[in-house]
């Protein structure tokens, strides 16, 4: 059995998408107990309204919430107590084996490393949500953990993003691109330039060089490495095109009676690419790098989103990504020990 | 008379496109006089061609190339008679009032400071394309000629990005935005919290703080300021996202006769769609920070981009934007004095 544990009151629709998606989530895969962390008297009150047993699920007793707004690093101290944090714990001390939150980012990532700490021998963990492409989807790490990398930390990205894609999402022998304002080796900066090197020698992975960011949403590579800021920049300046030109087609549609039936015509097929657009669809982000799966579902997150966030969770524990990271970095040391 | 000389043969397109955009120009156009630099031969060949007179224009003679995908410093000594450096030795010189270019982006950056030189005062000149978004168009600079960039660097792109959209997009009191990864005012790199206490200072400037990539495409401000790796992400995975987007939605409507009906019935606003997204509407990308108006029209320009390049070209001449941007510079420098 895999003992997922869960933030009842991360995002802006827990407690009641929290249960839901767990509910759903135990629906479908029989292999998976869920614990839930929060304060037990509303998640009761939740369940009822929702009509949600809260039977099935273990509760963790955790009286205070970490905001989505507030700073970050109170979770170490004045809200070690939070839902977030108390769930951390939880999967520090051995009684889960991955954690979802819905929550506050930046405090997700903190606690995470102060909580759970890193996989040995790895400098940071990446934030690595899973975009749709033309060609799929794509990894992106790091999103906005990190602000400055160092190319042994951008390294480090590639080696774990290709493991994840190939592991949870079954991508063979993924293509790790380098983000980069131009093609050429050498262009970009020092750290852009030397992590490109170290890349080039490590035959085990896939890495087919620099990547221009407009090649990024074309699918052009299943792993893009960048550092948290280059990353967030390119995650959500294509989220924010996604919508501007969502919202444009949508008032095109409404133009007239003409344009009205047109999307009539169309709306099945609309749909779809909806669909396609969802990343909710991959789970939420993962904090690659982190002893034992942690995920971070988009703050927004339905019910839906809470249940590919467990799937996901679950996923990353029956293949086992941390050891095979782990292995992977030896064997990565290895080669660059021989240079 | 404002004489604008043009780069013959930059771009995929030239020369035929630049001379049939050149003729476009002209006819549109009375207070305009255009010189084009480049192999007469060919040009008369490509005219010829095209049934373009030649005798409206100026030729300046020049032999060579400087191909889009060769090395930019090389403009500076083995390809200082190509066409590019002929037509900006041209601006130096003062036979011209502002130069167009649609080709090599490195060496027109690189070539533009070298030969025609900075505004006094100015530390770096910045790539800066208009771009298309939900509330009309931004201004983003530095869109890639400065990878790093200091914090009094990035101020200059706020006062000379807020300059442009006043004066030649006629935008009032355009709104100044930080590209961060949070609009809190401790958010990213040292360079953007001292960007932004700088940026705080200058009341005479519409500072509205730091903005996320996703409220970019939004247009939730008319100036991104960002250094060139950054701004370059930005530009980039707009574009990318656009064309992912816009080709999927092509291959929905073929899916079947139904949705090709609908696709027949949205024709025309569709077409006003893709026109919106067309960012050569409002020409090239200024090279801001240049003693003389400087444009890089993309390298696929069409007869119509290159068009709208003179007509942007000719605004910042009649504008006068060069010796507005050195007065600002003069008031900035003021306020922070005083400090």
């Amino acid at each position: 059995m895999i003992n997922i544990v869960i933030d009842g009151f991360g995002g802006d629709n827990s407690p009641h998408c929290i249960l839901k998606g767990c509910e759903n989530a135990l629906k479908e895969k029989q292999d998976i107990s869920l614990s839930i962390v929060g304060d037990k008297d509303k998640l009761k009150r939740a369940a009822d309204e929702i009509k949600v047993d809260l039977k099935n699920f273990n509760i963790v007793e955790s009286n205070s919430i970490i905001k989505s707004d507030e700073e970050p690093s109170k979770i170490i101290k004045e809200l070690k107590d939070s839902s977030m944090a108390v769930g951390l714990l939880e999967l520090k001390c051995g009684n889960a084996d991955a954690f979802v939150s819905a929550g506050n980012t930046g405090a997700l990532a903190i606690a995470s490393s102060t909580f759970v700490g890193r996989i040995k021998g790895i400098k940071r963990a990446a934030l690595a949500p899973v975009m749709p492409s033309k060609q799929g989807c794509f990894i992106l790490l790091d999103a906005g953990a990190n602000l400055n990398c160092r190319s042994d930390m951008l390294s480090q990205f590639a080696l774990m993003g290709s493991i994840y894609m190939q592991k949870v999402l079954n991508i063979n022998n993924p293509r790790i691109g380098l983000a980069n304002i131009g093609v050429e080796k050498n262009k970009g900066t020092d750290e852009l330039k030397q992590t490109y090197e170290i890349l080039d020698k490590l035959n085990f992975l896939n890495f087919i060089g620099n990547i221009e960011a407009r090649d990024v949403p074309l699918g052009e590579c299943d792993v893009v490495v960048a550092d948290g800021f280059s990353g967030n920049m390119i995650l959500k300046s294509m989220e924010g095109t996604c919508i501007f030109l969502i919202e444009t087609l949508k008032d095109i549609f409404l133009t007239s009676s003409k344009t009205k039936i047109s999307a009539l015509l169309i709306k099945n097929e609309l749909a779809k690419l909806k669909e396609k657009m969802d990343y909710t669809e991959y789970g939420g982000a993962i904090l690659l790098g982190i002893s034992k799966p942690v995920i971070k579902a988009h703050g927004s997150s339905d019910a839906n989103a809470i249940k590919n966030a467990i799937f996901q969770a679950r996923k990353c524990v029956v293949e086992n990504i941390v050891d095979e990271i782990s292995n992977n970095l030896s064997k990565m040391s290895e080669v660059l020990k021989h240079e």
